[in-house]
This record gives structure tokens, C-alpha cells and sequence, in this order.
């Protein structure tokens, strides 16, 4: 049982400590070392990846399981070394966690006029900024999957008017609901606030786009904490420009990292951070990890398997 | 049945329509002009009021009610012209969220390094900061009352280890609660971050000084939205600068508006806001005030009366 680790964000050390103390028997190998000190390739049997280069999984011929160490596998679908083998996404409550206080933060930061505040610190100037009650500022969520359900729960705690739209019709305890493209264009013109948490897929590449913003209110501020790809940047940058909308926050790029040159870095209204809404942190993750690979072991079902035609 | 409105914050012009709507007997007049120009002082016979200055309330000999527009009185019980009336304070679902809102607001601040990643989008640079999953964070609070409580279920609904110290033993769901003396001692050591929403009574005054920062884990964050008396100034900024605590946010002074030349202004580590943390909105308190004062003209128990003698 030999286990392939890679990812150029995740720490490998801390993840053979916490492997290793809960699989005794795991041998952990760290990408591009594939052969390893004491074995070949045929070794390797299950392989935990974080968006992998293009081409790692050839010549890995006996990989029985990936497991990636994101919620979002559309870097590992396009790679055509991936085996037909099953490929498991994490789902950690702590995940959730993660992504549910990126998303307060930023909906809270545009709502309660953080940065004008700070800036008015800068200043030296004591100044009261009105802001709205936050039962009178509603907050629509693309997306109600697992990180989409966490971040309900919290601005619904917040006090928030949480909509929510998805594929299909989903409940969810004080949110509205709205379902498919009649739903999306409901749910649009009454955000104030819009946070993307869809996976990408084909049917919602490019979904932030000129047409949906048109159709939020002026004033509005698009969160994008799903993938660079669901966003028209340039479309973006138009509707900041015009005024139209009020401002972004931004932790995915159609190009990561993002490019010294792009002009989101020192857009005004833009707030950028680096694909780091959410983590996986080892001590949390882990047990997921051992739990797949227990079931893998014994021949039991896998949970959170991807589907692959539909692509999450 | 008049109403004197005084305050130096709040829109007297929203409060009268919101007031007039709901209960179109009340004539509202509006300080300094206690006469107004229809009528004499004694035809006041309530008041609602936010920190008004002292002595605002001589010569009104009718005055039977006073009502704050905030949740905290100490400056109204301070004034020794207020009569011996019931005094009534505000407690609206918005202000908790207000307040809820800023502690997460600014535990989220500190905990997911939101400065930092501004600071490196600043200057153009993608820069992965790494943070604990949120259920390894504990955030202790001082003050479980109606806005203790809100910010709790915030905090627990974004997956934080809540701590709770209040004068009385309380139980909150998903709280570890302390009380007395021994139970703040066995908390503090505990605190990655400390909230303050404690009321100001001789017995709260002052509890943030040097020896309650002393037996805080270093590199703990101290956030106060409770009152200015509740932080001994210097001693923050010693324990800041001994590197001992880590950063604060701090939305209340002992002299407020905050004078220009304290160091609060400039100090890279501490936030300052200016008693902004939660507000008063004439949409969502107007029916606290109107079934008070319904109550009152009725002869009924009054809701939310002060305990002049707990001082809250």
C-alpha cells in the first residue's frame, strides 16, 4: 500500500506525520519522487493530489484510487493521464468552515464599510458611516453544495436575507430558494450582494458574465470564491468601470497565480487574495483521508466520489 | 403625549416619520428645543435619548419615561438630573446583529490575516498565508447577554471554539461557559482572541488592564465593543508593545470622539472604529419603541427596564 502525495501548496511532512500515525502501514511517497528510495511506480496504488501538473498520473500503472486534497477536481479532469479509477474530492466539515468565513468576511467588509473605515483611521478622522441593518441586505448564493450550505448557515446567523440558487430545487432552513436559468433571473435583480460557490463545469464556465451582471442591481458586489473560470474578468472590469457595480472580492483567477501585470491588482474596487478561501488543513482532513482509504482497503463504498459527466 | 428626541448620531427626521406612521397621537420634539413652538417643557412626558449631555434633563418636571436608543445606559445613570423613572434600554434583533456582525467581523479580521493578504495585493505580490481551521481557534467572551449571545451563535456557526465568562453561570448552546472571578481565571489562558461585550458598572471598570492581558496566551487579539471604561488605555498599549498580544480591535474610548494625538490612531496594530459596531436603525427599533411607549400610555409592564442599582 504506497500512497503518491502531490501538491505545491500542502505540507507534505505534516501529512506523513498524520497519515502515519493513524495508517501505520502507509508508505508515502512525495511527487516528482515517484520510484522512491526502496520501490518502482508499480508500487503506488492510491495517489492524494492538490491540481497536479498535466501528465502526473502516466506511468503510474497500478493506481487504484485519487484522492484530491480540494473540493474542485476540474484541473485533475482535463488531464488525460487520469486512470478510470475513483477519483474522491474532499469534503471536510473544516473546509466548510473555512469557506463560510471567507464569505462572511468579505460580505461583511463591502456591508459594514471596512476599508472606509480603515482608511478613515489612516486619516486620523473619526467618522460614523451609515450602513443598513443587515436584515434589509440580501445575500445571493450560486451554489448550495456543501460550501454553499456552510456559508447559508452563517449569514442566516448573521441575520442576512440569504437567496439561494441551484441545479436543482434545494431547502435550506432560511434561505430562498430559486432553481434553474427562470430562477437565476428572479434571484438577480434582488441581491446586493452575489457570491459565486458553483464547481465549474461546462454549463457554469463563464456564468459571471456582462449578462448576469447586468441584471443585479446598481450598487452590487460579486464575490467569486468558486474557480477563475466561472468569471469574464474583462466583462468584470467593465461593470466596475461604469459604475454599474460596486465593488469585487476575488480569490480565483482565470490565470493562477494571478499575473503581476493584471489589472485586478490595483483596481480600487477590487479586493484579491490568493486561491486561499479555503484550505485543507491536515489536522482536520485526515480523517477523511483514512476513512476513504480504510473503505478502499476493505473493498467498502466510497463516499464523495465525483461524478464524472457532470463533472463535481 | 410629547416625546423629546436627543441625540448627536441618529436621524431625527426618520425617527419622527417612522414614529408618526405607527403611533400619530405623539407630538416629538426634537433638543434643544424643549419648548418647541406649540407647547411648554411640561408637556414632555417621555424621553428618547443617546448619550445626551448632562442635565438634559432639568426643567422637564413631567418627564414619567426615558428611553435609550442604545443598549447601554451608564452615561444616562451618570446624570444626576434623571429622574427616578423607568428607564428603558434598547434591544432590537438588528443591534444584535450589528454587533454580532462586528465580531465576526473583526475575529475573521485577524484570524484569516485579512490586513496581510491587503497588504500583499498592495503590493502585487501572490502570497499564500497559512491560518488554523477555525474549530482550533478559541475566542472567549466577556458578557453573555442579548449581544454576548448573538455574537456567540455567529461564532459557533463559523465553526470557532466559543468560550463564555458572565457573572452568573449561563448555558448557551455550543458554549463552554465560566463565571466569577475563578471562572475567568481558568478562561483567559484559553483565548486566542477575547471579546469584550460586557456592561459598564463599577464592578466591569477597568477589567481590561494589565493583569487580564497578563494571563492571555501571547500573541492573543483583544476586540472591546463593550465600553471606553472597560480598557485601561496604557495598559493595551504596553502589552502591544511588549509583544505580548498581537493586535486589537477597538470600537470604544474613554474619551470619545477619540482625540487626535492618541496613539491608538497610528499604533499598526490596533483597529480602530468609531463606536460604529452596531446601530440603531429607526426600520427595525421603531416597534420597540412603539410598544413601549403603547405599554407606558397603557399602564403596562414595561419591557427592557434598567436595574438601576446593577446598572444594567
Amino acid at each position: 500500500m504506497t500512497l503518491l502525495f502531490c501538491s505545491n501548496i500542502d505540507n507534505a511532512g505534516l501529512w506523513r506525520d498524520a497519515l502515519g500515525r493513524r495508517l501505520p502501514g502507509l508508505s508515502m511517497r512525495v511527487w516528482p519522487d515517484i520510484g522512491g528510495p526502496d520501490g518502482d511506480p508499480d508500487d503506488i496504488d492510491m495517489a492524494l493530489v492538490w491540481q497536479p501538473p498535466q501528465g502526473v498520473f502516466a506511468g503510474l500503472s497500478n493506481l487504484r484510487l485519487v484522492m484530491s486534497l480540494g473540493a474542485g477536481v476540474e484541473t485533475l479532469l482535463r488531464d488525460p493521464t487520469l486512470p478510470d479509477v475513483p477519483l474522491v474530492r474532499m469534503v471536510s466539515d473544516s473546509l466548510s468552515d473555512d469557506m463560510a468565513g471567507f464569505v462572511a468576511l468579505q460580505v461583511l467588509r463591502w456591508h459594514r464599510h471596512s476599508d472606509a473605515f480603515d482608511a478613515a483611521q489612516k486619516a486620523g478622522v473619526w467618522q460614523w458611516l451609515p450602513y443598513r441593518p443587515a436584515r434589509e441586505v440580501s445575500v445571493g448564493l450560486l451554489g448550495l453544495g456543501e460550501l454553499g450550505s456552510a456559508a447559508a448557515r452563517v449569514l442566516t446567523a448573521l441575520g442576512y436575507r440569504v437567496l439561494g440558487w441551484s441545479r436543482s430545487p434545494k431547502q435550506l432552513p432560511g434561505v430562498e430558494g430559486f432553481a434553474g436559468a427562470d430562477g437565476l433571473a428572479a434571484m438577480l435583480p434582488r441581491c446586493d450582494l452575489l457570491v459565486c460557490l458553483l464547481p465549474l463545469t461546462a454549463d457554469t464556465q463563464g456564468i459571471l458574465d456582462r449578462d448576469l451582471f447586468a441584471r443585479l442591481p446598481a450598487g452590487a458586489v460579486v464575490i467569486n470564491a468558486g474557480r477563475g473560470g466561472h468569471l469574464v474578468e474583462a466583462d468584470l472590469l467593465d461593470a466596475l468601470d461604469r459604475g454599474h457595480l460596486a465593488g469585487a472580492s476575488l480569490d480565483v483567477f482565470s490565470e493562477e497565480p494571478l499575473p503581476p501585470a493584471h489589472p485586478f491588482w490595483r483596481h480600487p474596487r477590487v479586493r484579491v487574495s490568493p486561491h486561499s478561501a479555503a484550505a485543507t488543513h491536515p489536522s482536520q482532513a485526515v480523517e477523511q483521508v483514512v476513512a476513504t482509504v480504510t473503505a478502499f482497503r476493505e473493498g467498502r463504498p466510497l463516499a464523495n466520489v465525483i461524478d464524472r459527466r457532470r463533472g463535481y
